[in-house]
């Protein structure tokens, strides 16, 4: 059986783990820091891959960013990682062959092979962090289109309401429906809903409510939270809807940490009463914190 | 070489002719009205076949509505069509094979195959007439979803000015981009853009005001009417910047009677300037009228 170095790269940490061609731990997954610059985060690749190269077949790295289509590089920019991070060739890291795949991407394949949606041909990962991340399977096959950048759902244009991005384009559905777009909506009603002056934030300036108080207000079932959040879950299913009619999927997995607050049940309901295609089960991720890694992990395994 | 008799079946007329597995007509189209009741539409469909059947392989229709994914029966409501249209098993109509495949989908896999995406794996037509129609090429493969619906980019919601669809839901792509969308904006244009007082148009009903109207406003260089098709283009932007930043694809192909009024190059160049992936193209269709019945020729022919 393949054994595969998984390294899932983030802005805050890097954290790697042997993995088997089941997408089963060999390893406790470890963590770091990622450094701040391009050559320190080079030579990190390397220590980790030095270390495990004669035990392992292949590494994989699950990564921010747009991959290329040969899964060698990262062809876009990438805010939070080390200026330089897409001039790495990530096959020169070692003498075995080396996989790279989006983490959204990988952690949409992740759930399709060992999670919430095994068995299930047609599938959407959507995950729901500081930003919007998908992955679509299609047909038993990753989406990865023309260049491998295929799957940027959260870059989608939905509800017009002119909501500035963090990458300065409008309405993209990530500004919406993540954690970022959770603050900026609890901010927009702090200014407009009636149920702010009686809230339990009345005196906070909206632009200091977090994501947290919003959730935690939920739990005091505090009304401006309760309006706040429905707003949020309302944009959600807009954005869930439209995928929904082009794919026909047989279900959309929700993953990251906005999950666990999401009635799933009752957003399958609102979606199914709004779609023309046939209906789609909403569910929870399974494949859990270290999807990502665990999903490169197995499409290299296929790979190679 | 394989025979196949098409046959195209649209809300007012229907058009067959017997087609080879190039995708090349071996006889006329000829030309039917659509029968109002459902007795009389299958007889037609029995007679057509009868006629043909010992000079063919495989029956192959092109039809609005869902088709299931067995490619034998429309499985959706079709509102132009006959009651009962939807309990058609078209297996039965013959004694040889039958397909069936919507005929948005069958369009896209006619300009994939024969028209203007040829060699593109990754493609997308987007039809646009009195509704907006998709078919998405994915890997070479047309994409079916999990029950055959997938494609129903019409239905995906964009902007959010809250206008209500033909389908009664708010906001569908297709209530923008269509030719009735077309309309629709130029109703609500000429209550608010202060160029209708000045327009060729002032003294016209802005209910009646017709997709020709602004077309032929247009050539007379009417300033409302501009302003009516530049709302309608970035509408149309909108959803195809959605759909391109999902699937990455190379070519989205415009298909149907609007598309010869837009300007390919600049909608290319819109486009290009937003998205997230690499660049797409955007190119007029080129499979003709008849696309949708030498697309379902040419899938039925890989079929069978």
């Amino acid at each position: 059986m393949k054994k595969i170095l998984g390294i899932d790269v983030g802005g805050t940490k890097i954290v790697y783990a042997m993995i088997n061609e089941n997408g089963n731990f060999l390893t406790t997954p470890e963590k770091t820091s990622t450094p701040k610059n391009i050559e320190e985060l080079i030579s990190l690749f390397k220590n980790i891959i030095t270390k495990h190269e004669n035990d392992i077949d292949i590494t994989a790295f699950a990564t921010a960013g747009a991959v290329n289509i040969e899964n060698t590089r990262v062809d876009s920019s990438t805010p939070n990682l080390p200026t330089g991070y897409n001039s790495i060739d990530f096959s020169t890291l070692s003498k075995k062959p080396v996989f790279v795949e989006n983490d959204a991407n990988a952690a949409a394949w992740a759930e399709f092979k060992v999670g919430a949606a095994i068995g299930e041909n047609n599938t959407i990962t959507i995950t729901l962090g500081t930003g919007v991340g998908g992955g679509f399977i299609v047909d038993g096959k990753l989406l990865r289109g023309k260049s491998g950048r295929a799957g940027e759902v959260g870059s989608m244009k939905i509800q017009g309401r002119g909501r500035v991005c963090t990458c300065n384009r409008k309405d993209c559905f990530e500004s919406y429906s993540s954690g970022t777009g959770l603050k900026k909506t609890a901010e927009e009603l702090a200014l407009t809903s009636k149920y702010f002056k009686e809230s339990i934030y009345k005196d906070k300036t909206p632009k200091n409510i977090t994501t947290y108080d919003i959730i935690n207000g939920l739990k005091n079932n505090d009304e401006y939270s309760k309006a706040v959040f429905e707003t949020w879950k309302n944009d959600l299913v807009v954005g869930l809807i439209n995928i929904t009619n082009i794919f026909d999927p047989e279900s959309i997995i929700i993953s990251g940490g906005m999950g666990e607050f999401i009635n799933t049940e009752e957003m399958e309901n609102k979606i199914n009463s709004e779609i023309v295609v046939s209906p789609v089960k909403i569910k929870l991720a399974k494949a859990g914190n270290y999807s990502g890694m665990i999903g490169a992990a197995l499409l290299a395994s296929e790979k190679y």
